[in-house]
């Protein structure tokens, strides 16, 4: 069995969303699966002494909506910025720990589920009145899931898993490893298939 | 006549070294030519309150160092990280501005020299000897050229096409514009590509 492709990521991120549309295939090309890493980007930017692309410095926060948006067409996937942006996601993350742990054979539909619901819908995707929905429409028990928002058990594992991020050196999402190997960004996908498709290069 | 590509870089910029060798094939492809703006990367950098990949956050210096060799790699580049690095380069820019204007037909040739010779090489660009040998070995006058770098007017050009990368919102380099669409990094010439090939996308 070939090693699974970690990608690191938070649902408040438009480059991790554009990535998420796009890496089952990548995988499943070389014969990988993905193993889904969510974090809290806002606690790896404060560690870093950074902050979201759109609040920086005045250009640099609108040639980065631009770059959104252009590079979701790039990759023909459907892409609105949503309103407000950033969010919080927090409980979204914290559901999906929950589906992983108790419901893993829905647990990436909702992702794709709650990324989609965030940058082509707009949806509410933090409130629980949206997961419950969700998960349910997964097949998986849409109240469960909401009351693991507030335990403090997934609670500990998401703040965990940002920890872990940090350790590991990760200051931004997507962050994608194959077999040890880094790749920040979606706009390094074409570095991590040809490194997947060679061995190395 | 189409409108030239224009390219504004840096000397010591590794992704303006890697783009700098592989956006002529890609203009001429479109039939194109390149307009190449030099500026002073850290006036542009201390405007926008950042500074060089490698003197920020450690894991971020660190992979940046390593995304510098793999993706020049990736783009079949010659490459190697100078020491040390970042350096200054004003009068390697300067030596460009002073070709540009009196020895155009040879300016493109030292370009590629001043980039090469840094990022290859591990040589001393922004030194007087290495200029005017640089600039004597395109054809054209290296004495002239050296004078150059310590001539007012050159250096208030250089300085008021920093200020024009400025006033436009560029905020690092490569920054690329093809017909007023907006490209920042190595990592963006593939959408430059496409763009270039459809009109938009």
């Amino acid at each position: 069995m070939m090693k699974p492709i970690q990608f690191w990521f938070d649902f408040s991120s438009p480059y991790a969303y554009i990535a998420s549309e796009q890496i089952e295939v990548l995988a499943a090309k070389h014969n990988r699966v993905v193993d889904w890493r969510v974090v809290m980007i806002g606690a790896v930017f404060k560690n870093a002494g950074t902050g979201p692309l759109t609040t920086r410095y005045p250009p640099l926060a609108q040639y980065a909506k631009h770059d959104f948006a252009r590079s979701a067409r790039f990759c023909n996937v459907p892409y609105t910025l949503p309103d407000p942006f950033p969010i919080l996601s927090q409980n979204t993350a914290r559901a999906l720990l929950w589906m992983q742990a108790h419901a893993p054979a829905h647990a990436t539909s909702f992702l794709h589920a709650a990324f989609q619901g965030l940058f082509v819908h707009n949806a509410p995707i933090n409130n629980s009145a949206w997961i419950e929905k969700a998960v349910n429409a997964c097949g998986a028990n849409g109240t469960a899931a909401v009351a693991a928002c507030s335990d403090s058990a997934i609670k500990d594992q998401l703040k965990a898993h940002t920890d872990e991020a940090i350790a590991q050196g990760i200051f931004g999402v997507p962050w994608i490893v194959a077999d040890g190997e880094t790749f920040w960004g979606n706009d390094r996908l074409p570095q991590l298939d040809a490194w997947l498709q060679k061995g190395r290069f």
